[in-house]
């Protein structure tokens, strides 16, 4: 075997390359390997958030078409196309893919298509070659997290993978998870006409939101689909149909399906990476990294789904911008002040930063005050019939702890108090700026300048929980 | 004639009111007298925003459904219930009208439905009263503008008044004027199958606008209406259907039309309020003010579209709180660093601040750099296939001078670059924020992270000018 050695390793092609790029950037003869066992471009790319993202628009466009009779538009809607659907996502994945491993093996670093195993400190084995980096980033994603089930391997699954190979919609899917994967592709196979049942451990859908986000979602979700809250699975038998079994409160309830997607979260890739063999600390197989990112190693550093904290591309990135200064020499802290996220199901979700709950805990009930508007209060969340509503959390002296948003256009909404509390900007910050008369954004504005005590929203939101 | 004395006279029940408001808040026993000709609620409720947001959106909702076929979903639009969408409107807008009517009469501020005049400084002629004030609030309004144009009265028009009263839609509409209320209309009208022609004076649509949002506009109008720039009416005549008659470098073209829809700008009320009689100057009838927003006459103050400043609800209402912290007491300067505003046409606009001309005018071309997006290049834009862009106008130090959005949601993006610029956070705080992968936000991310000087920007934009 050859020993290969490199100033940069990185291992996945996903956030990880914005390491490599700024690298090549600040030293444009290093020496650089990326290697990735899967195709180039990283799981959001691949098989994550793009993806699934423009599949999901369709839902999206079904559930406003489903509305316009509401507002005096007679539409007959005459079929879905989900071939089409499919094929449109393929097409355009595959184009950007190839972009990427034409772009890899026409620059200047090798590129490895194949597994990454460590098997000593800065020492890879990958295919025949032995790799050695002065330094290493860890991007090496997740993948999912199948759960041991009895039958359930011998009955057949998909995963959040396979959902992207189907040709047709099944008739009725059976979804084991509650979660954002689960609810997003639960919610499109619903709207598109697909029998779908879901089935969650947690006595709630989204059981990471706050639960009067949950309840919205639900609350909309149970008119397209089967819910099944506090209900384990405990078995699945093979057949066809498939029956998962699940049990609450010690009864048991055979829920049918064709197919059976699993979607209960993300596993580490280190059964594959071996990073003890690297020397390099896990938790639960989740890479461990200090505020620098530095694993226990100190020239490897890991970002992304593999450290295991906050799963999405946008947190990798930045992640990743993180690592490269700190690769620099230009040591920087990593900083979750304000990190958000969003459910595209409908209605859609945003959150950023604490609950209510968190932030009681930390502050202090009397310190924690809770803005909340309802959209349909705006001129254009009325026009539109928006049923969604924003719950700010806002420590006393007007610093913005965290906002949880449900409803219409939830993942652009929140940006405006992602840009507050990441730049300390108080609640006043956003009440002097003006909102434009009548934006659906005029229901920030509105919880912002509807401040109340905890209980007092208590008594409030007592009627939509 | 009785003679009446008060302490604050608000002339208007639109933002003026935010100033009654806040007075009695302070001043619970004050004497308030308060003066609407017509129903209370100001413009933007009785037949401003509101209204025509209401019966916007199911335009927008048919340019969607329009859509729905290239994302391999079939539909059929098999009618449109014109005065199903028109009846919702006026019935949320009566609604509205009588709460606050009810709330007039029940407060125990004198509410007379009548016209007010100027007699003599602090005096005002209502009806069959003689009203004094110690403060008055001008929050007057204004009215579409008529212009001077050979046949029109006699062949009748409609004003933006007139078309929230419609039960039918035109066969064919004629609308002079390119400004926003002619293309909210005219987009509207449009989409919901009218036959509409627009016939606007200057080279271009949304004049104001900057050109490239102007030009993405036109280009998606042209699709649904005739588009006649660079036109003036110079004669309207009679008949049925009624000619409406542009010239364009001397040859003239007769433009056909079963209605006639006037929408070239506004005028101010000041024919009936007579401010100079009260010793308030005016300048082309629009109220003038210091940046206290004080009249010529000390104790009189002005706000809203009678100042002829920005005509939009949004700056109404910070006008209005800047009126009642100066009557209170607490001096407070006027701040117009950014004022937004949205066109809900398909594609919608949002617009804040300097536009690259007046930025190169002020600031010297080297101190300015533009950054550019399109929502095509973000995950979120090309699931939906948003054909739009975001246009950042920056000074070498980061400052950021305007913004300019056409496309999905524009009026919900502008509002973190609002955000930005009124807490004075510079393009590296947007840049430094976390925007949710895939979400249309990024866009806005995309742009400040791809600065450029006017020169690059000049031969980027060539190609969609």
């Amino acid at each position: 075997m050859e020993i290969k050695k490199y100033d940069l390793v990185a291992i996945g092609t996903g956030s990880a390359m914005l390491v490599v790029d700024g690298f090549l950037r600040f030293k444009p003869d290093a020496k650089i390997a990326v290697i990735d066992k899967d195709e180039p471009g990283g799981i959001c790319l691949t098989r994550g958030c793009i993806p699934s993202k423009l599949i999901i628009y369709p839902a999206e466009l079904l559930a406003e078409i489903k509305k316009a009779d509401e507002f005096g538009i007679d539409v007959d809607i005459k079929g879905i196309n989900f071939k089409r659907i499919m094929e449109r996502m393929r097409k355009i994945i595959e184009e950007d893919i190839k972009m990427i491993e034409e772009g890899l093996k026409a620059s200047k670093v090798d590129y490895y298509r194949d597994v990454a195993t460590f098997i000593e400190p800065y020492t890879l084995k990958v295919g025949n070659n032995i790799i050695k980096g002065e330094t290493i980033v860890i991007g090496s994603g997740s993948k999912p997290l199948i759960p041991n089930i009895p039958g359930l391997k011998e009955a057949g699954y998909l995963t959040s993978d396979d959902v992207l190979k189907l040709d047709e919609i099944p008739e009725s899917l059976a979804i084991i998870g509650g979660g954002y994967i689960a609810m997003e592709y639960g919610n499109l196979f619903a709207r598109l006409g697909c029998d779908v049942k879901i089935i969650e451990m947690a006595d709630r859908l989204l059981p990471n939101e706050e639960i009067e986000i949950s309840k919205a979602v639900e609350r909309e979700m149970r008119e397209i689909a089967e819910i099944y809250t506090s209900h384990r699975v405990v078995e699945v038998r093979s057949g066809n149909p498939k029956v998962v079994i699940a049990e609450k409160d010690g009864n048991k309830k055979e829920i049918e399906a064709d197919e059976i997607l699993v979607a209960v979260g993300r596993a580490p890739n280190s059964d594959i990476l071996k990073p003890e063999m690297g020397g390099i600390e896990t938790s639960n197989g989740w890479i461990k990294v200090n505020e620098y990112l530095q694993t226990t190693i100190p020239r490897v550093y890991a970002l992304g789904d593999a450290i295991g904290k906050h799963m999405f591309k946008h947190v990798a990135n930045y992640e990743a911008r993180v690592v490269l200064s700190n690769i620099l020499g230009m040591r920087i802290a990593i900083n979750y002040k304000a990190v958000p996220h969003a459910v595209f199901t409908q209605p859609e979700v945003a959150s950023v930063g604490m609950k209510e709950r968190e932030a009681i805990n930390k502050f202090g009930k009397d310190n924690v005050l809770i803005g909340f508007a309802r959209m349909e209060e705006t001129g254009r969340g009325l026009a539109m019939k928006a049923n969604g509503f924003v719950k700010l959390i806002v420590k006393k002296d007007g610093e913005i702890l965290g906002c949880h948003i449900v409803g219409k256009d939830a993942s652009i909404l929140i940006q405006e108090v992602v840009l507050a509390m990441q730049n300390d900007i108080k609640v006043s910050g956003i009440i002097n700026s003006m909102h434009i008369h009548p934006a659906l954004s005029e229901v920030i504005l509105w919880a912002s300048s509807n401040l109340m005590s905890v209980d007092d929203y208590a008594k409030l939101s007592k009627n939509f929980i």
